[in-house]
Parts: structure tokens; sequence; C-alpha cells
């Protein structure tokens, strides 16, 4: 058992705050959170929570994690641009090994920002597998695809299924897998039906990019006579669990659906402003009561993977564009960055400090000049706080960070490797580049 | 003096970047910033920087220091409401030595987060000269004042003065003084009219705050006709050097004022997303080529003094709003954030490492997760880097900061000093919350 002490707990129960608060933990479940209450037996870890601030784990319910990869390889330019001359020639190009080191890469980006729980969304999600399990975070792997010529759509989703039975539920129920078709701009009609069908008979959750930009639903509209998100509707897509990434671009009758239909929106707003893909409208998210939580996209188009500075983010779009400072309390923001992101990611009792909830909690450094004075902890974690004062960090009971040294992976030899495995990106991408220019 | 060696250099003259770099600091000035050159002698220190990018350290271009004193306690809420009914009120009790800490608070968080030079904006410039002098940071010193019952302009005026003579181009000119009246909407046009002439001649510079919210240029020209900035032109204030802040909603003619004038402008976006005022329009600062540098505001309204958070903002403002991921290179968003804050601020020969150029520098942990692969240095910063990735500050040649260890403040002394002046803060707090029951 590990026992937390003296600690400023944000429970996430609304704006409760438990002052020199106690936390018991056991196996991967928290047995008590609340006012210290006695001695307790079998406790083989104690930890001083003084000066700090103890709330769930921030949850990162949109990434594509080894795009740490290809960090900073090309920025400001558009989408489509980046998607195609970059990107997908490089990505034809990553092996197994490239992948699992990129992954660990971003595995401890997350840790070190106070990230619990990540979804992941790319190739060879048996590697993320490994690497999410071996890191001890708590994670959504979404096997990847899209439409290919001959590759029948029904091979595809066998495919997907294999991927599924081996590694859901992996470690404890701390690995899920779900069904990832990549977007409707690159999927067949026919196969995101079927994953529908499939994601129903396998009680899969479903991730998917929609409407991200403006010119892919204006495209589809203009082929299909309906936006992606009314066919996805009028074939029952949304039967199921999904979680939809972006949404910048939605309607009223999107935005009907997506509540009705009870999806998950997951919003990455800074990658959607450094994209140039518009500005996520929070507000009308929130009109219509979605399930808004907060992705972070990839390392090659935010680019890095502090959940903290896109809920933050999110936080002043709301205020700023409808110039209502009163849009979304803190407490209310730090629970679209846990919970939220847990419940769309199809995690139960996670996101809240609490009898029964699994015990993925973080411990925040509130020492440091940025968190003095020590008026309002919800406020201090919302919009004071930097992404590295975040000091230990516990999934499913276990410690992965304590003090800022981590436990589960060895750091220096994944940055070592990452850095080698960027040489080779290096020489395609000057590849690619002198191919464009003799163009 | 004192050699880095084996550094990332980013001088900021264009996108140049130069590895495994030198710069040699003889007293308070840059000898030589390039490769690697030869044996020195009488180097007093070599501080070994590989892995670590050098650069130009942060310049905050308008925040108020000692409101770190009310970090936290009103969020959430429009903006004349938080001034009047909760930071007036608190401000009108604050002592001397309230304002000395909290603004010693300010300066800690600043060299923590990379800034080598502060504005300043508040009551008692004279003790914000104190604690500025003592911190080592380079700034400037707004002597504030707005309008008052039984004073007369002259008066404020002749107050003002006696510090300017008395504090400006302190400390080898590391420290100047400038006139702040506090905007059009608390200074009468006397105040203001007599302000330019005054600054004309001292040769002050003047900041002020202008435009921040629509309500405010909507009643000034109901009253008088004309906006607050077709006011000020009309009267020669912008004859001076003057740095602007906010400037949210600004007309063409007054954009055009603002460029004919050569006007700074300092930008807080996230104090104008976060208090409801608006979102700045930066996309048209850059197209009247407006000299725009960045500022934090004070860290009751922001909550942080992270320069780097408001330019990563700024820049994700101009790319998102026009759509146009191209607005604003990362070199470019650099210099905003270093060069353009210093000369708008009145400091010459600040924020490039140049020969000839003061040796303000911040040395960037480039080792960390979130700073690999290390692609593209200047993107690293401009997107990937954390607040509190800087290990070393140097201000006018003196190191404040060595591997985050502050040399020239007594921190745990400031912090535990705002802790006791914050219990004060709480109690005129719940008295006035008390107070405004009863009403």
């Amino acid at each position: 058992m590990i026992l937390i002490k003296n600690a400023t707990i944000l429970t996430l129960l609304g704006d409760e705050v438990i002052y020199g608060g106690e936390i018991l933990i056991q196996d991967s479940t928290i047995q008590y959170a609340g006012p210290p209450k006695s001695v307790y037996e079998n406790v083989d870890m104690v930890i001083d929570a003084s000066n700090h601030i103890a709330m769930p784990g921030f949850v990162n319910s949109h990434t594509h994690l080894a795009m740490t990869l290809m960090r900073g390889i090309a920025d400001d330019i558009p989408l489509q641009k980046w998607l195609n001359d970059i990107i997908f020639p490089i990505e034809d190009k990553l092996t197994e090994e490239d992948v699992y080191f990129g992954t660990l890469l971003a595995l401890i980006e997350s840790i070190r920002t106070g990230t619990t729980t990540v979804s992941d969304f790319y190739m060879f999600p048996h590697v993320s597998a490994k690497a999410l399990g071996e890191s001890g975070l708590r994670g959504n792997i979404g096997v990847a695809y899209a439409s290919k010529p001959l590759v029948s759509d029904k091979l595809i989703l066998e495919r997907a299924q294999e991927i599924f039975d081996k590694f859901n539920e992996m470690d404890n129920g701390r690995i899920i897998v779900s069904l990832a078709p990549h977007a409707p701009y690159t999927c067949s009609q026919n196969l995101l039906k079927e994953t529908g069908v499939l994601a129903r008979k396998l009680g899969a959750v479903i991730q998917i990019h929609l409407h991200e930009t403006e010119k892919e639903v204006l495209d589809y509209k203009e082929h299909y006579g309906q936006t992606p998100i009314e066919y996805l509707d009028s074939v029952g897509f949304f039967d199921n669990k999904v979680i939809a990434s972006h949404c910048v671009w939605v309607s009223e009758n999107d935005l009907r659906i997506l509540e009705n239909r009870h999806v998950g929106v997951a919003s990455n707003p800074q990658s959607n402003l450094k994209l140039g893909s518009g500005i996520p409208p929070i507000d009308k998210f929130l009109k219509h009561n979605l399930a808004v939580s907060i992705g972070t996209d990839g390392a090659s188009s935010n680019n890095n993977l502090s959940v903290l500075e896109d809920m933050r983010l999110l936080s002043l779009i709301a205020k700023g564009v409808t110039r209502n400072p009163e849009n979304i309390s803190a407490p209310e923001l730090l629970r679209i960055a846990t919970l939220q992101g847990s419940l769309n990611l199809g995690f139960e009792n996670v996101g809240r400090l609490k009898e029964g909830y699994k015990a993925d909690i973080i411990i925040i450094d509130a020492s440091k000049a940025n968190m003095i004075p020590s008026t309002n902890p919800h406020s201090l974690v919302a919009y004071s706080m930097y992404p590295e004062d975040v000091d230990t960090v516990i999934v499913d009971g276990k410690i992965l960070m304590k003090d800022r040294i981590l436990l589960t992976i060895d750091e220096e030899f994944v940055k070592n490797k990452v850095k080698e495995k960027f040489i080779k990106i290096s020489k395609l991408l000057n590849k690619n580049k002198k191919n464009s220019t003799l163009d």
C-alpha cells in the first residue's frame, strides 16, 4: 500500500479541495482519499506531499505517439502539404523499431508533463502496445487504417480485429484497443460502415479524425451530398462509443448529431491553430453539452505533448472568442482534461480521486514561484503551473516518476536511440527536398 | 571574462544558427559570438553549453510585477468587475514592503522562465527600482499614474519627474524609467497631453494601456468624437517613444496612426483572451508592420509570467485566425519576443548575440525529451520547449541563474514573505466579499 500524506487534494468531484489530505492506494485502486484519518497498517511507502497538489493525471485523448520522430521537421506550412510532401513519404520508410523508440520518447515526455493516460493512433499498434505496456501508462491504442488499393475492406478489418483480440484489456485493463479508421477522406464509405458493424460486434471504441479542415467537409458534401458526420450517423456508426478528434468545421446539424449520439470530441486547439485549420468552436461544443476532452495531436504538428498547454488554450479560446471570461471555470477545465478524457477513451473509474477509482495520480510542486500565493489550487493548475511542475506520477497504483526521476523507462537510452533514428529520417527528408526541387 | 562553449547559438540575426559555437563576454558586453575561435586569455569562467541552445533572453514588454501578490484571487470574471471589485480595493491597502516582495517574486519567476528584461507598471516605482536593481534583471520601470481628484496634473507630473531624475539610467543603464499614464479612461486629456510634453523634455519612454476593451473605445468616441489613439495623435503624444499595451480594438485609421508614428505595441494575448477582452488582431499588426512585442500582463490576469507562453499563443493566433500557417516563422517569432521587446522598451543593443550587444543570454537545456530530435533549434524554442527548460540566465554580463540555481535573490525568503503578505490580502478579500454581500 502507498500512502500520500499532507497533500492539497483536488478530487475533481466538483470544486472540492481537501487541505492536508491523505490518499491510500491498494494495488491499482484508491482505497481512501480525504482528510487525515488514522494510523494505517501495511503501508509499504509513504509519500510526503507537503506543499504539493495531488490530482488525477492529465489525459491525452488524441495523439500520434511516434510522431515525436518528426518533431519540428516541417513547420509553418498547411496541413495537406505537410502530410503529402513531408510526413507521408517519411512514414512510408519507418520501421517497427523506429516507431517503438519514437513511442517511448513520447511516453517519457507524457509522464514528465503529468499525463497518465494516452491515446495512440499510428502504424504498428503491437509496437505501441509493447512500449505502453513497459512504460506503465494507461492507454487506448487505435489500430489505424485507411482504404488501400488492392486490399479489401474485409482484410483490413480482419487484421484490425486480430490486434484487438490480442491486446485489448491487456495488463489488468490498463491498455485497451480501439478501431481507428483514419478519416472520411481516406476511408471508403463502405469501410467506415463496416467499421461500425465490427465495433458493435467487438464492443470496441472507435477513434476517428472528423471535420478537421473546412475543405475536407466541403469536398465531401459536394461529392456525397452530406457531411461526413451526417453520413456516419445515417449508417449507425455512432451506435458505438466513438471519439472524434478535431470537429473544427461543424454545422448546427453536425453538432446536434454529436450531441444526440453522445460522440466524444477530442479537441486539439494547438494543432488546429498551428496548421491553420481554424479555431475550434469550443463555445458551441459547450452549448451543445458535448463530451469535450483534450488532445495534443502529434508532436510534429503541435510540437509538444503537454496536455496542460492545450487545456489552457482551450479555456482561453472559450473565453476570448465569446468575450465571456466566465466560460469554463477552473475546476470544470480540469475535469475536461482528466475525467472526460478517460471516459471518451473508454476507461471507467479513472479521473477522480475517490474510493474505488483507479490510482492515476499526479503530485504537483506547489512551492515554485509561479504557484505562490497558493490562493486557489484549481486556478493554479489551470492558469499558473508550468508543464514540468509535476514531481510524481502514479498510474494504476504504480509509481512511474518520483521526484522527476523516471522509474519505468531508461530515458537516456531512448533519447540516444531516437537521435540515431533521426539521422535516417534527415536523409530521407533531404532526398525528398531534392526530388521536389527537381520536379 | 565568461566563455560559453559548445553551444547551439541562435544569434537572432535572421535565421542564423551556429553549431558548437562560442560566446565571449567581457564586462556587460558580448565580445564575440561565432564558431570556435582559438584560445582565450583571462577567462574567469567557462560554461560548457553542450546539448544546450544559447539565445538572447525573453523580454516581457508589459507587466505589473507586484501583482503576483494577487495571483489567482479572482479568475473568470470580466475586466472592469475584476478591477473595481477586487483589485483596486486591495491595491489601496498595499504597503511598500508588500510591493517589494511581490516584485521580487515576479523577478524570480521571470528569471526561472528565461526573461532577461522586464517592464514594470505599478505603484511605488522606487521600490521596483530597488528590487530590480538587486535582482540583476534589465528593466523599464513605468512611473504609473492616473488623474486624481484634488491633485493637479502638474503635481502628478512633478512627482513622476522626480522618480525619473533619481532612477533613470541606473546601474550602467540597466534600469530606465518611463512615464506611465494608466489609460485614456483614467487620465484626463490634459494629463495625457502634458505627459507628452514632459516626455519630450526628458527624452523619456512612455508606457500606456490603449484600446484594451471595446467598451473603453466606444465610450471615448461617444464622449470625445474620436478614439483615444486619434486624440493622442492629435496632441503630439506619439512624437515620443511610446509603447502601447493591448491595442485589441483598433480601427484601420488607428492602425495607420500606430504605423506612421512608430508606436510599439506590447501584445498580451493570454490576458486579453482570459479576461474576455477579445482576440488581439495580430495579423493586422503584421500587415501594418507594427513593432509588436510580447507582454504577459500581471500575474493576476494571466496567471503566470512566462513570455514563452504568450509568444507561442501570439503565433497560434496569427496562424489560426487567418488560417494561414505560414504567418510568422519561428525565427521571426523569437525576434518579436526578444529584440523587438527591448527596442520597444527603449534599450539599444539588446536582443541579439553579436559583438557589441549587451550580454543578455539564456542557455536552454536541449537534451530534454520534448527537445528531441534536435532538428531545428528555432522551432524547438518556438513550439516545443517548456518555460522551465532554461538552465542559465545572464544579464548585462552577470550570471543570475546557473543550472536552475538563483544567484542574486534569496528565493525561499521571498516566497515565505509573500505567503505572509498574502494572509493580509486574504483578510481584505474576505472583508470585501462580506461587504458586497451586505450591499
